[in-house]
């Protein structure tokens, strides 16, 4: 998100240095992308979603006066599986098999588990960081899972989180991405988690704010393709032939794409190498209008959950807006689909969402009458989106030098954060943390480089509780061992079991 | 390897067009890197070995007057494992333990056997693409072999052979690297394989007589930033402000570093998102000069095989110059090693080896008269050495687009070579066809872009004949199988095993 670079900037002039942004589009925003137009008034076609314990992004849009509303939840989400529609509540789809639930519920618990002894600031310091940096996600999967159901649904945890396949991405950074993010509850749930809310008017408010507050230090497509330390300031080169010189430069893009510098001198080798190992994750963002918000009049609340290899869509959320006007749904298509689908034109992609909007029950009856897309594979500058991934092996060999500055370069860019990197929050956090970082020399003492922000009171987090069956419910392998043991007491556990199901299924 | 840029723009000049060949360095050859000076004569810090069935580089050199030499494996090799030195011959150490034995052989069988599933041109089209694709080489060996010994040696294979960890490279992607060379024997063989020669006077010479040849046209220090396709003729700019213009453009870097330059219009989406997930593998390669050539004086050719964490080194080579002066051994620091070292300042590395050169038998009393070495991760225009990888799931999804022309945009390089790709040969291969496609509108018959290459007569290929015994001698599992089912036949079988050890033991 390049907000990241505004932030830094932000913060730099407000100290009484006098930075300037070189942004490499016609826009300021980066990964978030608000499109104004007659049918939709405006729409969100990159990052979005805010939720609780996002306190430095909260806070700056308070700054602002951009309000926030929450996405629609008030109805019940739907489950697509197996060709058919689920209706539930709560943040995960429940389950009736015993077996299923008891897989499910060992999932994400082990996930934070092993989450919780990731360092958030050095992933590569955990316990088992070699090993579990060894694994792709889907042999972690393949590991804890017993049943298939939970399988498919922890490869659509993946999909949906970090816009990638889980054999694509290391066991230890996917938990530790989660981790970073506060948990699978929060980072997966709409209430009280990531997505609980939207900007009214959009998330590109926010740097389009900040560029104002710039004013005429914002530079406009302005890509910078060469970097020169060798002299006493740092010259930049730009695409348009502005030189720039500098004391300290603040490099704000995805990892991946540094490589669109040309570097002089070249970059030390870990990071030379790095730049080249983590690559955005694959996604197409799509819209949906409609005349009416006919889902809400059947009770249902806009959430999708679709677990169908032939449907593009793989989540759904209400992008209604807040005060009820310009009915619409928003869809992700993510990782292996959005591969398939991405070289298509918009029209033929169209064509191919059929299926997905017919799962809404009855909503097969209701017509689109607009549609908008951003397929975030094309952009040159952003690389894909959500955000960056490591493949296994990557994060233990060349983490560490995610952010360790070269010369009077520093990193800054929501990759390069510790509290939800990968979203809006995390490029606030990094950026800011890059300002201070080049005030640090040496203005501001090194313990103040890395500040905690406080809790924003607007947007105030709920602790998730766990339920006694949630800590205690064996896991598929534990209840076979224990059959295995001790048989005659199958009875009173199944009994057990039973009762959960009865009333104690959802997970919220 | 550079070298396909300055082949192509040879074949195109043959024909009567007028290429003109944007080199980013000070120096022609790219990931060929022939140093010359007072110590070492000559020395070839980067690609080197050459072998039987690369035919095309072999042509090109017999056509420059560059003879080849045989790498020296007179003597007996050096396989040191568990801290202790084994003298064999042959190309794979041998093995005593008969479980360890089965193992070795089913593993090297396997291998081959699924890389002949694999279409050397369309490996994403396997009848086994997407599950070996999900699938890392960790796992594939921690499937099929029963032993650390075996598992252990397996990760030195992919060490040696792509510079990167088993956990990081796909299994489908490695089978087919193996396969396109020509399977296990060939790959790793000195002897009959791809490290049997190097040439007279260093292999930069093939892309240096090139460039002669090409004369003025060659334009040195010209790093690529921009490349503009919107107007009538491609415009291409370079760090060093000037302006080309041309009908059509090869780009023959490595996959990742098309990411240096700036695209209008911007790549499609696949290709956009291919060259941020193919990178580059890690090696250091240093030469250690001698004052005299010690090891074939014992009865050692120089070739060390090195299984032991804390070596820097896993591979040796004998690097004397074919008249036998300048004794000196060459030694790979490859993948985790690698990046162990690699921000290490030469000196400090340097200290590294003490290790290394003393498991080489009494070779602790000689004293290096002179070191040389080349850390390719610090490299900005080749990112590593010496070749692209594909980490799992990325050959499925975004293979078929590697040298999919866009616009008047063609790609050669290594990387898209469907023979030795990865090898000075795949370069060939590479500008070659390049040419020939650019040249195909509408000159060449599309069915002679792609040309096969007659046998050269100097280095002819012998072919691997496998014995009975490598046939069929049942893997550890398949054994273990059988005791179970028939375990009155074990002695006879066992007694097999014995008669097998005592004669048949070696693999060459």
């Amino acid at each position: 998100i390049r907000g990241s670079v505004d932030v830094a900037a932000k913060l730099l002039k407000e100290k009484g240095l006098s930075p300037v942004v070189l942004e490499a589009r016609d826009r300021v925003g980066g990964r978030t992308f608000t499109v104004r137009n007659e049918q939709t008034k405006y729409v969100d076609l990159g990052g979005a979603y805010i939720g609780p314990t996002q306190n430095r992004i909260l806070r700056l849009a308070k700054e602002y006066g951009v309000e926030t509303y929450k996405v629609n939840e008030e109805e019940r989400l739907v489950h697509y599986v197996k060709g058919k529609s689920y209706p539930f509540r709560g943040s995960f789809p429940p389950m009736w098999n015993p077996f299923a639930l008891m897989d499910y519920n060992n999932l994400w618990r082990k996930m934070d588990e092993m989450g919780s002894e990731i360092p958030r600031e050095a992933p590569w310091r955990a316990p088992h960081a070699e090993e579990w940096d060894k694994m792709t996600m889907k042999q972690l999967f393949d590991k804890i899972c017993w049943t298939n159901s939970a399988r498919r649904f922890a490869t659509l945890f993946v999909n949906v989180n970090v816009t990638s396949e889980p054999h694509e991405v290391s066991a230890l950074w996917f938990l530790w991405y989660v981790k970073q993010c506060g948990g699978t509850m929060r980072i997966f749930s709409t209430t009280n988690g990531g997505q609980e809310r939207k900007f009214v008017g959009g998330s590109s408010q926010i740097s389009e704010c900040m560029a104002k507050e710039l004013g005429e230090c914002v530079k406009m497509e302005s890509p910078v393709y060469r970097i020169d330390q060798t002299g006493d300031m740092v010259e930049v080169e730009t695409l348009n032939k502005e030189t720039y010189r500098a004391k300290y430069v603040i490099v704000a893009t995805a990892p991946g794409l540094n490589l669109k510098m040309h570097f002089n001198p070249e970059l030390p080798p870990l990071r030379n190498q790095l730049i080249h190992r983590v690559p955005m994750g694959s996604v197409i963002k799509c819209m949906v209008y409609y005349r009416e918000n006919f889902w809400r009049k059947k009770g249902y609340c806009g959430t999708m959950v679709i677990e169908e290899e032939e449907a593009p869509i793989s989540l759904t959320l209400d992008d209604t807006k807040p005060d009820g006007t310009v009915p619409a749904i928003m869809g992700f298509i993510l990782a292996r689909k959005c591969r398939k689908l991405c070289e298509l034109t918009r029209e033929e992609r169209i064509v191919s969402f059929k299926f997905d909007m017919s799962t809404n029950p009855q909503s097969s009856l209701a017509q689109p009458v607009h549609y908008e897309e951003k397929n975030w594979c094309e952009e040159e500058y952003s690389g894909g989106c959500y955000t960056a991934y490591f493949p296994p092996g990557i994060l233990t060999q060349y983490g560490k030098v995610i952010r360790k500055p070269v010369g009077r370069l520093y990193f800054a860019g929501t990759e390069t954060a510790t509290e939800w990197s990968g979203y809006m929050e995390g490029a606030v956090q990094a950026g800011e943390r890059a300002a201070r970082e080049v005030r640090a020399l040496p203005k501001i003492p090194q313990n103040q480089i890395w500040q905690t922000e406080p809790e924003s009171m607007e947007v105030p987090p709920l602790p998730f509780v766990t339920t006694f069956w949630e800590r205690n419910l064996p896991s598929v392998g534990g209840f076979i061992n224990f059959l295995g043991v001790a048989s005659v007491l199958s009875f009173a556990t199944t009994a057990g079991l039973l009762a959960y199901k009865k009333g104690l299924l959802t997970r919220s």
